[in-house]
């Protein structure tokens, strides 16, 4: 039976009736999103609560002076948009989209060939993949916190990982990861697990959601379908290995020793139906010893599948049955769990039970002990397995102790104190480990509080990103926002100060000081190979019907006035940007050929394109940059 | 002489030096944009001088409580991301964008079939264009007021024009003009100019900019070059008549009567250079008689250009001599204008200056009257030109007599009274026309307020859209965001109560109050002829290498669970969403393939590809869903 300080008598009664639901009770769950269907203007007043008393407060937290900035920064999966977001914080505006793993027409990502290389072609030159589903995102550490140099963010359709630039906020380097289907979940570790010296991130880890036949082939078998967990190379980008598990990776989290990394496992079942993914009752949080892990690779003991080259580890339970050379450890999490995090006091991996209404304490020092074969069963890690509410999913730190825990069911969140948690498992039944609940609207899915899965874990913010906005916003058509509500954790109450419409799908994010950030706002243009550093190296440069055009842009004009070409060319046309003030941005666009994209201060770019279609064509700038900036103009001439 | 109530004295002097800039001033002015660098958070509070005093009362507008709904719409142009977006206000929220011109990721737009229809494609099947770049939307009216049928908005880049449906908020018709190059100003008709009974909108005019040869080919020689002013059918989306005049098009307005429409004109010389387009002292707002040339039409006064059915009338001032058969009538306006507009009271169309620092008046009365052979020179139709600052661009109204003039080089938007400058130009030097000048953060382009250019202005906001925004926001690499300020005009004062960065480029929105739209939020499944109305209806039907399958979402599963292709199949998978409540919508990715898109309630969608690869993928919804939406998967199995 759940303790909670503010009973929901409905709700309570539920818990009550099934500790952890059973397939029957959940398929009357179907549809009960949609039943839920309260008004959101009208009910707010009522559901809001004590953030209704405090919205005065509220306007002043969030409304920032014209002129003022925002104190924290936030990176946002863009779901099937396909990017990634930069928010600032606490106002909740968006400042930046990066665009990584789908073209952008704005910035001409996937239209030059810079981003093209960096996207990935097909043998003709054109985009392997137009289409992306980004969940979550994470950055570099060091010492525990956020260094600002790397994000990483996956694409979950194509099974890519992208890395964001800090310093430039741009994507740099896409790895494909082979023979995995579904990559979800993605964390940075935090610390090499060997070497000491090492106490920032050089790996990413990467979970395979979905099983396949390994290698791919259409076999129908789903007993010989199975995942992979992938660690890639924070700098190289190169995929070092991976391990072949039971079971499959959902989310993942890291320690801050560098030796443990986990994913939560929802079908440990290994079913194609989802009745058989939901019918054990107990699934996994699967621990990877990362040190063991690479002694293996280093040791050849490993395979390769098709044609990939990365080794593979057997990271099974058949092959991992003695803890003192297991490579990985499967500890029990009630049925379907979504969600491992690590809390910011490096102790405890916690698990929400999705179906079930638990949240699981995992403690990392005696999972390290069963590895070292000190505890006798894995399940002993487990401190604590205490009920939240119904449907949780995802847990935020407030670095004092508490968790918050999203309820999708309830469309709530939930503030838990864990040691009070571990008392109560541990048989304290007087000790009251939920401390509030916030209604949210509705059904939240990713949370993520201010500096929370770093050692700075600040308790300041929280966001949350809700799955159904219903009438929280105006009615803009049949596709609706989702909201990202933004709530006050620096109190005993959570406050609820903002709702913000977003895109579709509102997932995993993190917040952080902007001081941790040092970002550059003009380009090196030694960093360009194929820069035009004067404008007197303009030109049309022609070698048969390969030919080159280089241009500068310096506001407000293109270095050429007009330049001609032949019909049939295949040209290279390269631009630099001379101009080296920050925020003087050009862009440039050829009318019916299909090409536009920016280049920022001191920026090279190119495009390729032939030139099939006789007549004029006024290129222009797209960005406005001057005064003059509608006079800003280049003509070609393309010769019949 | 300016006059100015809250003089600035460099300002002054420098407009006092030149009424009129000419050519060799102007040299002077490059680099004026990128030395006006001062530092955002510093500058802002002396800068934004009354607003700072009120910020808490700006907090306060514009800070909605949680779950409380905006009173306004904002339907915003975005830019060279290519998309319309929707924006609530007073709270700036971005809530929705509606992909048009350019593919859209998270919806699938251009990679259904639905939508590459209305995008247009290659004869591979591919998109004709990937890139665009909108800077103008309106909205059709009924009786001087937006009637919530459609919206519209240009693409620059392709000379196209997309038409919203403002009950679903979609892009239902994307049309080519033929024989235009930089399409730029874009405005509806506000009645019909013959039938009183058609107070509505029927016509869309649309402005070309760039003269090119006609029909296009490669020739040098630019005084062969003309442009084409475009009416396009509101209904039918058909281009139904171009007029060839002199000089270039820039932005449009038309009258409340349905008589006029008119563009003003940067380039009348007709340059390909830039300093040729600004070597004439005045240029123009050319208007066009829509009776008489409907008319001429009719009477088959026309000719055809190239390839193109489409009747083109002589609109240049060669053939409309006499006033009483004249289609066009060009007014003068001082040097390089920028920006037409009408005023709410239906009398005056306002044209500012640009390089000039003045707005001219042109009364719409007096132009009919010289159309009638009334006046005896057009430009007898100017009742003031009066001094407002540097760099005068766009002027909003708010329903009390007062215009508002964004000024880029001065970074202000000017509050001034018509009729005040009516009386100063007619000789009353007493006439205060300067009302309030407003410092914004920096280089403002577009302005609009609330209802600005209908009759039911009233004045409540105004936004204004910065196309630099500096230090404004927090850094995030070389590619700033720009800055749209939001700004209380419903005192004497202007109050500037909040920034909002920005994707590049802000140009032309209009506000609305929220009652004029009455959107849609379940489609009807009957709207779409491939619609599986049954989960039974289901499966994969075979026709040789075509093969169709059916499948239909309703949470959380597909209706089937596994299907099998054959390698090579050329498959045509369509989808409906079953589900009808409101805000359930799904998603569906096909990992490898390529394919995402979305099913908003009893929408039908569907997509080709050609079965490749050999092995199994896994169909998963990509829109969050249910409690169970990461279970929501169908296997497809392809035989290698």
């Amino acid at each position: 039976m759940s303790q909670d300080q503010k009973p929901n008598t409905e709700n309570a009664l539920a818990m009550g009736r099934r500790k952890f639901m059973n397939t029957a009770a959940l398929a009357s769950l179907t549809g009960l999103v949609a039943c839920n269907n309260k008004s959101g203007a009208s009910a707010s007043a009522e559901a809001s609560g004590s953030a209704s008393a405090t919205a005065h407060s509220a306007a002043d937290v969030t409304h920032l002076k014209p002129g003022e900035l925002d104190t924290y920064y936030g990176l946002w999966s863009g779901g099937h948009n396909g990017d990634m977001r930069v928010l600032g914080l606490p106002s909740g505006r968006e400042i930046h989209r990066i665009p990584c793993f789908v073209p952008d027409a704005l910035v001409g990502w996937g239209i030059t060939n810079e981003s093209k290389k960096v996207m990935g072609t097909r043998p003709d030159g054109s985009l392997k993949y137009n289409v992306a589903d980004t969940h979550h995102t994470h950055a570099s550490y060091k010492d525990g916190n956020y260094d600002g140099r790397y994000a990483w963010i996956n694409d979950k359709i194509n099974s890519r990982v992208a890395r964001i630039r800090l310093d430039y906020f741009i994507c740099d380097k896409i790895t494909d990861l082979p023979n995995v289907q579904g990559f979800h979940g993605i964390f940075p570790d935090k610390a090499d697990p060997v070497d000491e010296k090492i106490n920032y991130t050089t790996r990413v880890f990467c979970g395979g959601e979905f099983s396949i036949p390994l290698p791919n082939a259409g076999i129908e078998d789903g007993s010989k379908y199975r995942s992979l967990f992938t660690c890639v190379d924070a700098e190289s980008m190169e995929v070092r290995w991976q391990v072949l598990i039971d079971g499959n990776c959902d989310l993942v989290a890291t320690s801050y020793d560098g030796k443990l990394a986990a994913t939560n496992q929802y079908n440990t079942e290994m079913g194609v139906h989802y009745e058989d993914m939901m019918s054990a009752e107990r699934d996994a949080c699967l621990f990877f010893n990362v040190a063991r892990i690479e002694a293996a690779v280093k040791a050849g003991k490993f395979k390769t599948i098709g044609d990939s080259k990365v080794p593979v580890v057997d990271g099974t339970h058949e092959a991992n049955k003695d803890p003192k050379t297991a490579l990985t450890a499967y500890v029990s999490v009630p049925k379907n769990p979504h969600g491992v995090n690590a809390s910011p006091d490096a102790k405890y991996f916690i698990c929400a039970g999705k179906l079930s209404p638990t949240a699981t304490v995992i403690e990392l020092a005696k999972v390290l002990d069963w590895f070292d074969g000190k505890l006798e069963k894995i399940d002993d890690a487990i401190v604590a397995e205490v009920e939240l509410g119904l449907g949780p999913l995802h847990t935020a730190f407030d670095g004092r102790g508490n968790a918050y825990t999203t309820l999708f069911l309830d469309s709530q969140v939930v503030k838990w104190n864990v040691d009070a948690a571990i008392k109560f498992h541990k048989g304290d039944k007087n000790a009251k480990y939920v401390v509030d609940r916030l209604d949210v609207q509705y059904q939240p899915g990713h949370l993520n509080a201010s500096q929370s899965e770093t050692r700075a874990a600040d308790g300041k913010y929280l966001a949350v990103g809700c799955k159904f906005s219903k009438d929280r916003f105006l009615p803009v058509g049949p596709l609706h926002p989702e909201n990202e509500q933004f709530i006050d954790i620096s109190g005993e109450k959570m406050v609820l100060l903002a709702d913000h419409p977003v895109r579709g799908e509102p997932h995993d994010f993190i917040i952080f000081k902007r001081d941790l950030l040092r970002p550059k706002q003009v380009y090196n243009l030694d960093d360009f190979p194929l820069a035009v550093k004067d404008p007197k190296e303009s030109g049309v440069f022609r070698n048969g019907k390969k030919v080159t055009v280089k241009l500068t842009s310096q506001a407000p004009a293109f270095s050429m006035r007009e330049f001609k070409l032949k019909k049939g060319d295949e040209v290279t046309l390269i631009l630099t940007n001379l101009d080296k003030i920050e925020d003087l941005t050009h862009g440039i666009a050829i009318p019916k050929y299909n090409v536009q994209f920016v280049v920022n201060p001191l920026e090279t770019a190119s495009v390729n394109f032939v030139a099939d279609k006789p007549g004029v064509f006024w290129l222009y700038c797209t960005n406005f940059c001057h005064a003059l900036h509608l006079e800003m103009r280049t003509r070609m001439i393309v010769e019949g």
